[in-house]
């Protein structure tokens, strides 16, 4: 096999920066140190080389209105690799009433384009028997740890407490993960409706329909379902103050509670909405909403104190032909934004070059902490030998301005049009194989893999011991009396 | 009208403690100040005069399992008299598909007996259009301004967020305070099937079936939904920190939420459900149950501070043959305890004698501040000229233990049984008549009477106020495209 | 006698809203009640009749620099009185090595000409046994049961945190409340120094030199003090967030402090500061600083949920000359703004007709609280007879643009230039005087009178109780060993 | 050289564990792999090859009254070893007015039978123009990068708020980690005295001369001046939960505070000091005190969520005899237990065993996190390829009771005594050599070295970034007023 060195930058990883080499072979790093040499030689003199981002909140090709999401499987994990990022987990949606290996079918069939690694979380938007039993072949046999709750979008995805609880409980057996997407549907419901009949129906509708109190509550809720069910949580697109408060409270508690902001609402604000242009408002709906700069604040602070675990995108792109479906009803505008392109690049810009983030947060954040998390690390998020060569070799000095115009996304637009990023890939591989070089795109279609990923990780097996300590213990008597009446 | 004057007292309300004597006629205060003469005079040297208890969360013949709870309008009141209490407020409970103004009828029936005032709560345990009809009935023609939401006991009285939601909005357009018994249903069902299957079936089960953080993520729910339909909130037996901090955190806000202990809370703890006496734990069990001592010391604070609000007991008192029904299933033990006729002398002597409440905090939490809150005040909770002549004469010197042996409750057991309390009424006078003289007890069947009040308090008018001040703002916008696809 | 009757208005007070007329007679309160005739009649037609405000903390004729601020009680209390503010309570400051009662001798000295009622605080500024002494004489026969401490302004009023832990334990002793200017003086002046070698020497530098963590500080270490000395503690001007988290904290554990917002924290903002006028910075120049929205809304949910108790103004106003002193040296402008004239405007304004505030709540933080905490309850800071005649006639309908040209304090200019007020007094009446009626002003110099206030509040009763209750016990051994080596 | 081979061991870290062989040469890792062979062969089967333990807070051969704490080098590095931990970090305490220089002369005389590596915090005890100077000197010459606060011991080694924010600023300009003893002094010394006044004499007193309101004040107080000073915090012995609340206040603000609680507060509560045996209770004293076990469980809390980040002991062996010095007067007993034998076996009796901790994170907590904190990772705290080979070989079933008659350290007693723990070392290896094998104990005096600290890292370099972005700015005005009077 021929290999491939990566020269003269300084590692750069969630624990350490170090100066040394990087020798590839196989698709795996196979050595690091001084002095190596090999049949390819990158040059990363000034460069920092990372862990490739992992993206662990996409939705490519998500199936909707009879139409799809804009970017798919090649688009995707292209535009993910263009900004550093080598691996995507998406999510398998099954109907409430469908076969989780049945949907997982379908997912499955639409990624034979892939350009880079991905995996898929799986979802539970219903509860049966066979629900119950499918859950054990997805962990055991189909290398995913992780189920998805949405406990919003009242009368499509979303699932009750009951429901929820269930599937955490069996979460716990299996020793996989729940995550859940946090906001109280009842309410979203309602107050759509009511805002719907009293004439407000643009895109600044959909935030008012479901502000911070909303998103908060519902963490709270999932967060106290988990405690009681004896397993760890993952809390998607953590936006607010309010969501972020409840995750705090809980692991000021000892619970194990993970939450994931989001790029932007990290970087961008409600005022989008307020926007004159529909289209400028409606390309930005997504759910959570955009928040304030006090929220903004609150999650960059989470990532610094270790609060907040993961900073993700929930990359789901609608052409603005698609968002015009609810021109007249916020509601019916599709929600979700781009951003897997941008997030390494808006990241390394908004929080390592302002000091908000150490180098090593910021690898952290965007690949080491959610490897560990989804159980795949070290062979993902991390630059070790034996590692899987998904690297990115950053350089801090290459600046651009974001723009739709040169994009690898497939939609028309960019949340972040116009904002300045210094801080970009000098190359990306992808397990070994340079598919970013500056601005050269060299993806392969087809060669990414899927990511098999194990139960029952460490903070799993540590928090059913420690449940089983406390467990409720029954009081021994003698005597007891007769049944009454 | 003959004329009663209770003389050489020290008068002590909510605000205020002077030395003065008070004069009645008719029922009502009408005159307060020094050297007051009448036909009666009652003798208050060294005692503090106050306004009467009021205990706004009772259930006196409650009906449960084709029986009743055992204590009624007669034996409930004069417990109350006897322990300071002149105004007790029940629940009227109706099917969930039954009118409301059916129920009331029933509920009318019950009181004919009554010694002391008292009103009612009308319970919220279903939802549709006649419901909602008959909310403005309730409201507007039978005096009734608060509504209860059971988040709990699912399958019976428990509603859903949408219901609660629903109702919460109505009570904002009604000028209704809403009330809520905040425990998740959905995992307390879920949590006794458990322990019930794996053999947990004693009365310490019970407690397990629904830790704290059950009640402070249904208090958090329920808050939520009040500040998103623009109505204060009244969280009935707040038994522990995190429901607590979860009033906390909202009136930090500037949300108006009031949280209830109630005595037992404050002064009974989890170790009697461990009591290898079988009857003796399943005296004790009611919901929420009892908490230690770090929930105990939360809810003394929240008194001192003033983010709890009214002490109150939950009395719905089932003798020792009615709990056995829960013999090999603790979910069938019925739920409640009494505490009617010690709340004030237990208060005193845990709250003030120690110093952790001065007098007058004392009486804003055992009759002012509800008596406000329900909008009652001062015809209630206040000694004014004007106001009722509920009246409590305090002796603190009087001591007594307490003993079923000598109780005015119609149970066979006490769960403050053995306590030694300091501070006792000389007194206690119901719109003018001595229904207490010490140890002598003169109640009369029938004297009490219904208690109208009124809707929009001045915190309903002021949340209203502000809730249309920041109301979402629609954007206009011109040239908005056509829909797509 | 002559007596007067207030016809036709609603009476407001902190607990109650009810239609009734009030005579007064002698000064005092005498009756209240439906149809009062008097001598002369003040029509209160569609008018609120409150309890006249109090304002705690106010600085007139105080020594600066050789010179004055430039109210004095005279045109002090006169611009208090046309705002409906009835009394004021003013801080004597003894040189850190002079005697208390002579410093009381110079206080004394200025009020002969005030108009309305007030009362003094006397600060601690050194510690000394003398110091020690006098304290006594200060509470028992100087009718001062308040003592102010500086933890700002270091080498002139600051004390240390030894010289404020003995005369907080000193105050526990006398049944005296401490009072706390509450900012660490080290880090000021270290930061004023810093920011005048940097160049930093325009007002805006003023607010950098002290941001709200360097007042939260302060505020956590006085509670921590007053804790450990067993007496409550009362926080003056709390300005941000920071503080009053301090302050919330505390009371959440049950310890009994009081947290004092100032009507221009609440209304003003720190963008006043880079106001491109040098004078209109300089004006505005206070410690604490104005802070941001973030911090006024922090302080009006603590007004809601009564963390935080009173609203005062710290008036001490200099004219743009003497705060010109400061030109090229922020250290050297004169700190203080006006705001005893607008306090009560303004705050019903933005507090009760935006539904922020109840009525009733009004009265309570400008009146009833802050004479509760004082221990002049119901002297004043109430409608009840017996109680002096300090009354607001308050007009809801009544506006204003607040102007310096229009104002009573001696000033060139007013911080709340240009806000419109709805909500102002038809008439004010002080101990049943009639100063002002509508824009009539008919203050009487002299008229004013010291208000004697007693020792002992119900809560340090109540506090000491505990403290006793909870000390520590030493544990009785045998046995025990010789000294070693 | 020859080299030793760890072999079938699972290697765990603070982010992975996996099975390898490890081999050892020249004191450093060279080689981590499967099927590894060496001169000597260490059998790891059934055992975790892990970093060894480093405790950053000890205090060896202390100079106290005239006379030293017991354990010097020699038997504290001994005592480490035996327990897994393979480094220690001793406190250089000057006097006042002493050189740092002088004072670590002094210190370094001490090390010479070191059997394991150390290094040296400076205390800064007071402040004068030499320190300044001479803390760059230590800084960027002797390769310490850390300073110790004492905020209590008044009149000794405490500093005050001017002296410790000096200091600070110093610390950020350095690129040094300032640390604090965080105690008001000024309240402990008062405390203290008016115990002793009431005869409070016994060890209980020193508990009661240090509440937790105490502890957290002054940690508070600390992290803003950190704050304000633009320089990271390490708080040392964090023993209770007011302050780890500070801690993590400041965190969730995004602050960068370490805190440390030691195996003592997590494992002993404060019911030790009413043992009637005195010299039970004064062998426990030390300073903060043991706390009940609600801190227990806050401190637990913290090490799960990352809000805490290291567990030391703060060893400071006194015997017996010595803390007798104290009898009649608990303020003369010298401060300090023992603990470094101890740390790592009860941590992971009461923390990986219980299931509160994974051993990954108790690899962090009792090493890794140290190590980056102190800037000497991955040299110390680590397992890779040209780290010091300090490591234990830990055998998780190994197990003892702990006992005064079998440890290491010269004390004549334990405070641990009579625990039982499970998991122990197998072997623990010192830059190579085996200096523990199960219960033979093979340390070699002098082979410890002295392990140099670079200033400077990634967290103090983004922090000074962040307060560079956010420095106050200058108002640029013109037509500035002329100075006034």
């Amino acid at each position: 096999m021929t290999t491939t060195v990566i020269k003269g930058g300084t590692i750069v990883t969630a624990d350490l920066s170090y100066k040394a080499d990087v020798k590839i072979e196989g698709g795996a790093i196979v050595q690091i140190g001084p002095n190596l040499s090999g049949d390819t030689v990158l040059d990363a003199a000034g460069c920092y080389v990372m862990p490739g981002g992992i993206d662990p909140h996409v939705h490519l090709e998500m199936p909707f209105m009879g139409t799809y999401s804009a970017d798919d499987f090649e688009s995707g994990t292209r535009a993910g690799l263009s900004g550093g990022t080598t691996m995507v987990v998406d999510f398998c949606l099954p109907g409430p009433d469908q076969s989780l290996l049945e949907a997982l079918q379908m997912w499955d069939n639409k990624t034979s384009r892939a350009t880079a690694d991905y995996s898929f979380h799986m979802a539970i938007t219903g509860w049966n028997e066979r629900v119950f039993d499918e859950m054990k072949t997805v962990v055991q046999d189909r290398g995913i740890n992780t189920f998805k709750h949405f406990m919003a979008y009242k009368g499509a995805l979303m699932v009750n407490d009951d429901e929820m609880f269930a599937s955490f409980q069996r979460c716990a057996e299996l020793g996989a993960l729940p995550m859940v997407h946090a906001e109280n549907g009842d309410v979203v419901a309602s107050m759509t409706a009511k805002l719907l009949a009293e004439g407000n129906d643009g895109p600044e509708a959909h935030a008012y329909s479901r502000p911070p109190e909303v998103e908060g509550e519902a963490t709270n809720r999932a967060i106290m379902l988990a405690d009681m069910a004896g397993v760890p949580l993952y809390v998607v697109h953590t936006s607010c103050e309010q969501a972020h408060e409840a995750i705090r409270r809980a692991r000021q508690k000892g619970m194990r509670v993970y939450g994931e902001p989001l790029i932007q609402h990290l970087t961008l604000d409600e005022s989008e909405y307020f926007n004159k242009d529909w289209d400028h408002a409606a390309r930005r709906v997504m759910s959570p909403p955009f928040r304030n700069k006090q929220h903004q604040d609150s999650l960059w602070a989470g990532l610094q104190s270790g609060s907040l675990s993961v900073v993700a995108t929930d990359h789901c792109a609608f052409t603005s032909e698609q968002k015009r479906f609810g021109v007249g009803n916020f509601a019916k505008i599709p929600n979700g934004t781009g951003g897997l392109e941008d997030r390494m690049p808006m990241l390394w810009t908004y929080g390592v070059a302002t000091g908000r983030l150490t180098m090593n947060e910021f690898v952290a954040v965007t690949s080491t902490n959610i490897a560990k998390i989804l159980n795949i690390y070290p062979k993902k998020g991390a630059v070790l030998v034996g590692a899987d060569a998904d690297l990115a070799v950053w350089d801090p000095k290459r600046s651009k301005t974001i723009s739709a115009k040169t994009q690898q996304s497939s939609i028309d637009y960019n949340v972040f049009e116009g904002k300045e990023v210094t801080g970009l890939p000098r190359y990306t591989l992808t397990r070994g194989y340079v598919a970013i070089e500056e601005n050269a795109v060299k993806t392969r279609e087809g060669h990414g893999k899927f990511v098999h990923r194990e139960p029952f990780t460490a903070v799993n097996k540590a928090l059913s011991t420690w449940k089983e300590l406390v467990a409720p213990r029954k009081v021994e008597r003698t005597g007891i009396p007769a049944t009454g009446v």
